[in-house]
């Protein structure tokens, strides 16, 4: 049997819909095969068998628009990605421990795009390894194990940073050398949502300290993801980075879901805070789907934990991740991906505040580039979360083609997240739906 | 500059041997863009640029024979699973929140190689993802947090996992929580290992209570690679599961280096000793390179984890990953491939063996399948550890062409591991190589 989670933002609970016989079977084989700690989305799970670019299909040939799924940023089976993986995979699948050209030249283009003294690139297979080996780089570092997160982050799941992820529920504690701190909403707060941020950050490091924990690192998702996505007054960062490197901490940037051009106007989350973290973490579109994530950092930070630990991952690094990766940092500016992710989310963002007008339920909206929330409430007065509401808006409009999600402490928030080769046509089809959906 | 690092089993070091010039001006990149944690092998270290089959091959064109890479076993790129990769990446790569069918065939067909309870399949990116997961679920199992390992085993990188895993050298600490027990070679203790082990485990356990910790698991490599390769005696571990399991910890077998049929008697390590264990961990030939590793396991040993932590890995269980690792289960089926690696596996162990009598530095010989280990010892009577020979020896065999590595505490055991397609006249030449290399 499947176990219920109504912890789960948008997890399918058995029961509450009549199941298609065919999916109805997957899913009995899932339980059985997969067991109990899978969880598939939607009241009524999707099936699917293909995808292109925006489009994810059905058995019955029925298409979703994907407005969703961050790792495919460039659209589902990318040419250009699906060559790169065809022919790599075909000449040479090997690891880091022999020379081989790609993963320099991958290390060299991705240096590129940051400045400062970010002069290393370390590879993982996932965005949580990623934060898990930052953690570990950040002990050396400091000789510390203290972390300090926001309230509704998400890190990863590895044991380490399951213990820093609070959105996986509270099944799963929070570690003892773990402080949590307010994610920074002006548009809740008020503004000054920086200096309250660095003040909040130095309260949970005099509160580790006075627990006999030293501090190892801050780290956060620069566009607050899981928190809500709170892209507003750019620079609000600084004052929080100041005060972890004071307490002889790092600053890791979590760029697995804000990167790769996702918010328009910078390659990463954290340059438009203008700030220089001590590591940079990537994942998740990194190889368009193939598995490939890493960290950025800078020498000094990992000389230590280079001498004392080294580092070898058998799958990270391999030739056909490298080329994939390659790939995608290829199109991403041959393309202008990034200008396309800045014009369309403008007007993605210009036209779901419209219904605003339409909908007493829909909140505050906001966004960066492609990446685009909107809060679900029982009236724009109170601003009260509607966590009901979300839950029906997200679903309806699975019914009518179109795939989101929603995030936030409250569950109540619309989470938008395209692929970032939307087009201005994909934005009026999915302000279609949503109008609709809101209308329910 | 890159660090020194003498404990690293056969690992380059900076100014031993004269580079050329290609090689030394990628090491130097290497060193700039990937930073001071990586290590290359061999004291002149290899680029390539194409691998088939048991080859690989350098920009010169020279080609060497592959007997150490186990991630390939099928060996490189192999064209049912180049073939299966190459579909699916054109078709659809998503995760594991949509139904599709890909994961329930590779469930299907994985847990039809194991018998008993084992009735669930999770996916993860890498084999130290797994030997992770399984943690944490035997945390949520047991209540417990205590690991019992070898003294010299190896079981990933994750935060966690490092703090059990010995082999990454002194720089990375050993858990608080975790208590080591000699591995179990008979041919240097005498029989009745497996009373030895057990009793050996027993007081691990006592010591670990003594301190408050309460046992979580016994996790061993059933073929105990790192400790130097010891497949004696089959049925030796049975004490010691009954010992961790009274102790109300789990018994956790580490399949990523001797799974998938290498032993040619058995598609699983642990099933040569005849034991169920509550978990099995998969990782490196899964995918023949593609990144996928994961776990079997019981309904009750998850059912609270699921309830509780519930699981959700992006790019594990996508569809490229699990169409490879389809194709891999089909190849070691339709192939023989468990027949091959058995009765080559025996030939080259035979040729091996016969070695020992023109060279006494030639110790212990001993294997399963197509994992074959042999001691090289200052001379046979005293069978003393000679580490310098051995790394003379395995590097002597790079400049002839083969690709070989060595293991144990003492650096000295060589580690034998081609590809499971390997033919008897693939032994023949690397007998011959390995012949010249021990007259040095």
């Amino acid at each position: 049997m499947t176990f219920v989670d109504v912890s789960s933002v948008n997890a399918f609970i058995p029961g509450q819909v009549e199941l298609d016989a065919h999916e109805a079977r997957m899913i009995e084989q899932r339980d059985r095969l997969l067991g109990p700690a899978y969880r598939l989305m939607y009241q009524k799970p999707l099936h699917f068998v293909r995808g292109e670019g925006v489009w994810l299909y059905d058995p019955d040939g029925r298409r979703y628009l994907d407005t969703y799924n961050n790792v495919v940023s460039l659209g589902h089976c990318h040419p250009d990605v699906v060559e790169a993986i065809t022919r790599q995979v075909a000449t040479l699948c090997t690891n880091t421990r022999y020379l081989h050209e790609t993963i320099l030249e991958l290390a060299d283009s991705l240096l590129s795009t940051v400045e400062g003294d970010l002069s290393h690139m370390m590879l993982t297979g996932s965005g949580s390894e990623a934060n898990d080996l930052a953690y570990r780089i950040a002990q050396v570092r400091t000789g510390g194990t203290g972390v300090i997160i926001t309230e509704t982050a998400y890190h990863g799941i590895t044991d380490a940073v399951s213990k820093f992820s609070p959105t996986l529920g509270e099944g799963v504690p929070l570690g003892m050398h773990v402080r949590t701190v307010p994610a920074p909403a002006a548009y809740r707060t008020g503004p000054n949502v920086g200096e309250r941020f660095a003040r909040d950050v130095e309260s949970a490091i005099a509160d580790m300290k006075r627990h006999g924990i030293r501090p190892a690192m801050l780290i956060v998702d620069s566009l607050f993801t899981s928190d809500g996505i709170l892209p507003e007054e750019p620079g609000f960062l600084k004052g929080a980075v100041e005060a972890i490197r004071k307490a002889g901490g790092i600053f890791v940037a979590d760029e697995v879901q804000p990167g790769f051009g996702r918010t328009g106007s910078h390659m990463w989350g954290f340059q438009r805070h203008g700030i220089d973290p001590d590591i940079v973490t990537l994942g998740k579109p990194m190889g368009n789907g193939q598995p490939i994530a890493g960290l950025l950092t800078r020498h000094d930070v990992v000389e230590e934990f280079g001498r004392s630990s080294r580092y070898f991952n058998t799958f990270a690094g391999n030739a056909v991740s490298c080329a994939a990766a390659a790939a995608v940092l290829k199109v991403i500016k041959r393309d202008h991906i990034m200008d396309n992710a800045r014009n369309v989310g403008a007007y993605l963002l210009s036209q779901v505040e419209a219904l605003r007008e339409r909908h007493a339920c829909l909140g505050h909206v906001r966004g960066a580039g492609l990446f685009v929330a909107a809060d679900i409430v029982t009236d724009q007065e109170s601003q009260a979360s509607d966590r009901a509401r979300t839950t029906q808006v997200v679903n309806a409009m699975r019914e009518n083609g179109v795939l989101i999600s929603a995030c936030g402490a409250d569950h109540n928030i619309l989470k938008i997240r395209p692929p970032l080769i939307f087009s201005r046509e994909n934005v009026d089809l999915f302000v279609d739906v949503l109008d609709k959906a809101l209308e329910l």
